[in-house]
């Protein structure tokens, strides 16, 4: 059996167009414009990338993009002035800051800072707590989020399977196991979550019928690692060199993907798969932060 | 072979030993007194009982204790004005609110409304946040820490045994299990929640090396879903009725103590297993935010 693959790039495009729908009924009815300030510290190349991409997502999808580029010696009192004035500024509905910060600025401080009515990254504590709760009112984070989406938008059946989540980090592998395990529709799963201390990780991961890979090590997760039929999702993304012929980087996820694609039932590519999702799902929290901004102010 | 008995009480008064040691060291550094704030609303017999106990403990840790005692008719403002003082006052450094609350009482707005700082049960999304994200300064709720106190205190190794927790509640099962993942001393498991959409959820409890049950239901854990040597906590009491000669309650937990014993290597009993350590990890938590609430008047 080959694997079906689970293109990342098609449901973001599917989910891309549904905002566009939304955001111009919102305008229409409300004359509400969904807003995103993305907040960019020093000259990384790559993080000037993922804000570029930000901006153009969003005009694309109809919303007001504001971007905040600072110099690398910012303080972080300017920093977080800024966030001050977009906390308050009823335009901006959602607020990123672009990380890694610059050594002399404190991260945590700083994500604390942002209204979590406005945290549409979900890393604020206020948004786990209530996502781990349950609550309707809060963003999931972005790339968790994502892992969901790719499997209910591909018709796979989350309830009641076994669903294991290999990494524990803050940014996917605890929130996405958070996510599955909820009463909800899209979850319901019983869950696993292996990490770096878990003994015999291979037997573990061999009784997912979902495997979310979040480990951060290059094709990790092997063919003898997963159960035939298994529904493999792939949060993983890694350079591996460039390639000579085409200079183009060969990419890798944290999953073996010719192998185990030839094992599995469904898998995500890497590029394609888990990615493009991210940044749908940002600007989709966007939007639901400027629906609820709205429902607050009419009370 | 016949399991070790864990007993909560007399790890709860371990606990408390220590507490009025470090309650006397801060008064008579600091002349800080931890304060602990208890509001009742309404007649309840039962939660009378739990208040008058919260009280007594308190009192004899040598911490302040405030009861409030309210008509079962006050109305919602009120309530939320005692909390907004109780929010303020700087002898206060723990608020908790009985429930259930009467239903005309919004539950998730007053539980809202306790600052952070002063939520010693942990159920304010903010905490749960930091307790999943892995913060030092949050409050972990009282059940799910007094079962991880149970373990650490009894020796038992958790890092990277396999923990299977029975129920995914707010109060038990998702905290739980959110503890016992973390890269942390006392936790650092292999966690896997199953609940009630868990399908073969025997085969699932059979691999857990430590079985936490807060399934909600009496003697839900039986002997064959069990793996020879396991430690089981019973985080479940329910009342099956009145012994006749006695007159006493008869209780009993989630899990078949009788069968279960006889094949773990350690099981909790009710009563006096995690029952005694709710009350006693909540005094811990009023002691922590007074200590913090220290240093921050300090900074």
């Amino acid at each position: 059996m080959t694997a079906r693959i689970l293109s990342g790039t098609a449901i973001a495009k599917e989910i891309r167009k549904e905002l566009v729908v939304e955001v111009a009924e919102m305008k229409a009815k409300h004359g509400l414009v969904p807003g995103i300030a993305v907040i960019i510290v020093g000259e990384d190349p790559a993080s000037q990338v993922y804000v570029r991409n930000k901006k153009k997502t969003a005009v694309e999808l109809g919303m007001k993009s504001f971007e905040y580029v600072l110099p690398a010696d910012v303080s972080e009192d300017k920093l977080l002035g800024i966030i001050a004035d977009l906390n308050a500024n009823p335009e901006c509905h959602g607020i990123l800051v672009q990380l890694p910060l610059p050594k002399h600025i404190n991260d945590g401080k700083v994500l604390m800072a942002i209204d979590p009515e406005k945290d549409v990254d979900g890393f604020h504590p206020t948004n786990v707590g209530r996502m781990v709760i349950g609550s309707d009112d809060c963003f999931k984070p972005c790339t968790p989020h994502g892992c969901q989406q790719i499997l209910v938008r591909s018709g796979i059946e989350t309830a009641g399977v076994h669903c294991v989540v290999v990494g524990r980090s803050n940014i996917v592998g605890k929130p996405v196991a958070n996510i599955m395990v909820q009463k909800a529709a899209g979850a319901n799963s019983t869950v696993t979550i292996c990490h770096t201390r878990t003994r015999d990780i291979a037997a573990h991961v061999r009784q997912g019928d979902i495997v979310i890979a979040a480990a951060g090590v290059p094709k990790f997760v092997t063919a003898d690692m997963i159960k035939e039929g298994a529904v493999v999702i792939d949060v993983g993304i890694h350079r591996l060199g460039k390639d000579e012929a085409t200079g183009k980087d060969i990419l890798c996820g944290d999953v073996d993907f010719d192998a185990v694609k030839e094992k599995a039932s469904a898998i995500t590519p890497v590029p394609g798969g888990v990615g493009p999702m991210t940044i749908t799902m940002l600007m989709l929290n966007t939007v639901k932060a400027a629906r609820l901004a709205h429902e607050r102010a009419k009370r």
